[in-house]
């Protein structure tokens, strides 16, 4: 396969070996080589600032330094490696750090699920754990939700081409609107609890609630406290548990650790991954209240729930949370974020309807959705990683680190304002030149 | 929480923080810290011989060392760790590596999906391509097989206990008897070909066949080439996909690297993770025959099918495969556990039933089936890490890395010989003591 | 078992032979003997006057004697009594007396199947006829919603209580708010066209929608003609089926033969059941628009599909069809109903929250929902049958015959008046008693 | 729609207005007019033989003349046609009649549900109540069982053309092989136990099995009565409900009232119907044991449960068991059908390979499938009325009345046998033809 190497086209490896489901490698069409906190550089040498932060599984960037640091000193201890889920000194330093850093201070309890190492195995074990715990198989998810791509989690995520993907019909799930689907004047939650209430209403009672407080797929759409506590009722009222999935809002990205924390609710379990790996590395986490802990031994399994390069990265990786600053940082730069933003919604009324998110991800929604994707595809044309959200991809996605320097920030943005601009002037210049043409044809 | 850290037990942590559904953890009771190839020492200093190799993760064994320099070295020059399923040079270097070592030799041509990086995302990927390929949605599997915990591949997973952990009732499979599970009288792939050849039999067509070619979890059963082949043919003549699930018995376990390379049969899609990450590293593939690989860009996606240091010890453990040495010993030392298995067999014969399994994953099957977990508590005591399989327990099973040294191999036997004295000897005593008291009560 | 025929007790077999699932025998505690019209006897000689009409099966009245000659007839030429589906002389007029009196001068093109005699029969074979013709799987349903008991049709009935009956999880549809559902001011028909429209609602593409244009079981909530336009706007939207239940609804109970001939809509498919059998038999019509009636020969079957005495008295009933009158009747007697429901309400305001329904099917709900059954109680007490309906039973029901005698229908009407007298009297008594214990109490 | 009565082709209304998935009508393409016992007219005057009987519906003949002075007398006294599951006098007597003639004389105790009045009505609730009263979902089924066409009888059913009309995956069933699937020298039986008893088998416990004792539309399967009584014990073993669906079994059709009442097995739930009408009136019992009779009232509901004529009618026809003559003419024709069709399979051993069924349900199967077909369709051409069965359609059946004459019994076999040598010569014809062809083209 000596072709394969053709030097003209450096994609060709990928193009011709990998499966035609391969997505991200289309968009960002580069070999990237090395990385540091929120830039990539790729074979040609050419530098990129990163704005999708791996989807946020990169809130401390990319390689941070010290978490580096430690893994290179486990690895050259001979730390063990992998352990399945045998007690490792690592994974106890990760589960001590976590109760000592997370959960003590915001008087959390509880138990820790390694469910596989990755979002979608904490979302399926979630869905398992409601479902055990209450004895029902009716999970309520909502409109645009994102949980994953097996089966359990795919059950729970809108997306109807990611769904068709399943090859076959998805069920034990009930669809509901989320938080301002229906525009602000309907209250949703109303809605769930007339249907709850209502035995007539067709949906058979609930094992759980799952939701994002914030959609990250799903359009940067963001829950109210208000509304989230009208749920997490909710759910007290029908014996239901509330289930936060935290794979992509938790570990900072939208302000706190985790998403829910200024809300008010207590959720009876919460799914952590991304982040949760510090480096990037695979890593998961169900927490689960006590009283529902109620698994037996091995019920649930998986080869790779003692990644313990993970467990060093996350140990260190939870250290950004021991003062107040990082978080104060988070909200200093988020506001940078968002005022840019507002900026630009302001000087393009007629393309961007709206700034939608919190914290570090935010996005500019356009009235015609393909403008977002025309956005992110000049934005790394000039050396801007980011990416489009939402049902119609009509947003364009801002997901830097958390640790990104405030000079990068700013170059970020402004490459974005930039495409912004590039983009809009192309699309007025081509509708003129239709108005152009249609006026010479007259003629 | 300083009341975890207490001194006269170091399981606290884990006893008090970790869910109830851990368990290796209960087998193996202790805190352990580092591992080298076939080794691991605890807390106290105690040191293990590892028969289990992460369940076939560690087909390497632990933290090999030319893999470790690689994983530095990458670390060092800030090559990027993780990159969702962008471009990446460390990727590259992987596919490349993989085509060259792997595919290319053994005449094979099969695009590389990237599925997420465990063993349930490869299968989920796989139930859900062949579903996608044939329109069908009925997948046949196996007594006995064990695929994954997700709820696709919990659906094609035999074991009660754990497939009644998915809380509601699975569906979309239908299992047929392994090859031998009636008996060597019985031909079950004859039983499957008339099942599927009548149109009243109640069996949909299926989309797919997914089987293990040895059942790890299931009892170490194995597959005959020829039973494999007449299930291929009957494949062919129903327009099935075959799905080899080479999770773990890929990557040498059974003596070559596709456990299916002998048995002349060529499945539509492969399965394979645990080893193929060289290091005990999350990662996952699905090789899928190219005019199978009809996804659309994303319609599968995961956060962590990027995990680049997976890629790196990836890409350095295929080296082993570069020349047949290793394939050769592998075979020498497979012989030295079944010789040695098979002795004891012949010196127990009221106890052990048969020897089971081929290569680097073999076991003896006891009459009663206690005895197995028996055994591998007493061999844990006397420093040995061995585990039980088999729908009964029954069997106790021996997977040492392929690379494990000789001597520690014996050593590792003469463990388990001593431990099978031990215990025999105790029962016989307590059989002894029950006949006694029987005859006491009498009197 | 002589000891069942006990004289002081004549619900004595029922209650020892009989299943505990018998329902309505519970309600009205006595052995029927004989019917005529609008009217039942009972082994006592008692006389009711029956407003319940076979749950809508009897919208020609008991025995009516013009069927009742044909019946006889019939039976004493030694017509064919039993056929499957093979053709005789008596399905034969049938189908030509459907199509001229029914289908023809409505300007409707149906192709007629037979599905087996009973409502949910009709209703599984229309939600197969959806899912064939389209090859999707969801069905869209609606809150309240009534369609049956079989697995398929229960899938798609609103009622909780009911739903867990099956013992397994339902599957396959989709409940959507129904009209009026969430209050006047929300269009529900909006929300589902939103959820479609959204690729990202996690609502699967349906096959089709099925409704009631008035829910009977579902506490007589009736969709206004402009929702039902915009629903079925959506249909052809999304190429789905419309299919109208009018299993209940239709044969005139609401005032035309098809209960959606006024609201301007043209179901693919519409289910008949009921009253379609004339004389209370067993019968049931799936009409389907003849493009989408692409069912090979036997794919649906059923042995009771050839039920010939029902072809002759539906035969018959259709007679009632030819001309205008009888429509004109049943406006006439409808009005009847409703002024004097609509008196009561205005009488008993602070018991009465509405009058629902139309035609021959309208009710009181009640604030109290136990209030409608003690009326229901007390009416039978008093000579009439009358049956509750909604969510909470809270509404109690009027189904008369259509063909009730003036007379009849206001001595039933006043039965219901004197009932609603004695039980709001009864509770405000209950009431002042309760304060004046109180009182006493406190002195 | 005048042009439907075309003359020349009397089916012309039903193919004009009747769905696509009409079937007898096409095989039998006549109108039928009236009938009589065993016999059927058409609006030819022609005379046919009837050895089809309304597929297990007309047990006693067409319009038994006791039965139908008993109908007669019923409407014209106006008793209660329609009456739900209220309490008639029509149906106490069938219930004490049922009681006194059919349970009481074999020692049964079980409590009666009218499930709605067809044989899928009665193996719906059937199911509800296996998974009612164990909790489990999995329903064991086996290999071309013929259930019925609603989705949860279907999903219990074997044949895949009938599954595949149901348009979504079918679940909650597991099919085994049935008595005798896989040769004689395999007990079925003895598979389906292994499984159960193995928590590895991937067969979830299941509510119970649901088998037929003979498979009508399965080809004539019979089970022996060891294997019933195997089948029983693994239910009781593992608390299993055991349900034997006798809808087309009983009444009489394999020689006793109930199928399995020489087999020594005592069911948890039968299903009756067909035949229990009496008069080919749609009618249904689900006989539960009383300690199974866990229904709530009202859980499982529907229209025509009261079909009261269908009480008439069957409360007649259980005279027929008054005495032992009936039984006793039952076995004694039988063997009348057995001896001729044993016969025929002797002197045309290179056509018929087997002599399946008992009783009243007896047939040929044939070497090469089409072979029943062809002759079926000569024999209706001769005046008899019988059809295929199996799942190649590869037996010709035999289903008459249990009360048709000797004289027209006879008749009807001579028929067949006629047909035989007619078919039988036309293909040895068409071979010749052939291989003179053959040589021809050699020549």
């Amino acid at each position: 396969m000596d072709h394969i190497q053709d030097k003209t086209n450096n994609m060709n490896v990928f193009n011709q070996m990998e499966s035609e489901v391969r997505s991200y490698c289309r968009s960002f069409q580069t070999v990237f080589t090395t990385a540091s906190n929120a830039k990539m550089q790729d074979v040609n040498g050419k530098s990129y600032i990163d704005f999708f932060a791996g989807a946020g599984a990169l809130n401390y960037g990319h390689n941070d330094s010290r978490i580096r640091t430690k893994l290179i000193d486990y690895l050259l201890e001979d730390g063990v490696a992998h352990s399945l889920d045998m007690a490792t000194k690592a994974k106890e330093n990760f589960l001590l750090t976590f109760n000592r850093t997370i959960l003590e201070p915001r008087g959390l309890q509880y138990k820790v699920m390694f469910p596989g190492p990755t979002g979608t195995n904490t979302v399926e074990s979630a869905l398992k754990t409601a479902r055990k715990v209450t004895g029902r198989t009716n999970i309520v998810c909502f409109t645009n939700a994102f949980h994953g791509m097996t089966q359990g989690s795919l059950s729970a995520t809108g997306n109807r081409f990611k769904r068709a993907g399943a090859g076959l019909p998805l069920s034990g799930t009930t669809f509901m609107p989320y938080d301002g689907y229906f525009g602000d004047s309907i209250d949703t939650s109303a809605m769930l609890e007339k249907l709850l209430d209502d035995p007539g209403s067709g949906i058979d009672l609930p094992a759980a609630v799952i939701l994002e407080t914030l959609q990250g797929e799903g359009g940067l759409n963001r829950a109210s406290a208000s509304w989230l506590r009208k749920v997490e009722q909710i759910c007290r009222k029908h014996q239901m548990l509330l289930i936060v999935d935290d794979v992509q809002m938790g570990c900072g990205r939208t302000g706190t650790f985790f998403s829910f924390e200024d809300s008010g609710i207590l959720p009876d379990i919460v799914c952590l991954s991304k982040s949760i790996g510090g480096y990037g590395l695979p890593l998961a986490l169900t927490l689960i209240k006590p009283e529902h802990d109620i698994w037996s031994p091995g019920e649930h399994n998986g080869t790779f729930r003692g990644n313990n390069l993970g467990f060093v990265a996350a140990t260190e990786a939870l250290r950004y949370w021991e003062s107040h600053t990082f978080q104060k940082e988070i909200k200093r730069k988020s506001d940078v974020i968002h005022t840019c933003l507002s900026r630009l919604a302001a000087d393009y009324p007629e393309w961007i309807s709206e700034i939608k998110g919190m914290g570090f991800i935010q996005g500019m929604s356009f009235h015609e959705p393909e403008m977002a994707s025309k956005v992110c595809k000049e934005a790394f044309h000039n050396g801007l990683i980011m990416e489009t959200s939402g049902p119609f991809d009509e947003v364009a996605k801002l997901m830097p680190p958390l640790t990104i320097e405030d000079e990068v920030l700013k170059q970020g943005l402004a490459i974005i304002e930039r495409a912004l601009k590039t983009v809009t002037e192309n699309e007025a210049g081509r509708k003129v030149v239709v108005t152009t043409d249609k006026v010479e044809v007259k003629v």
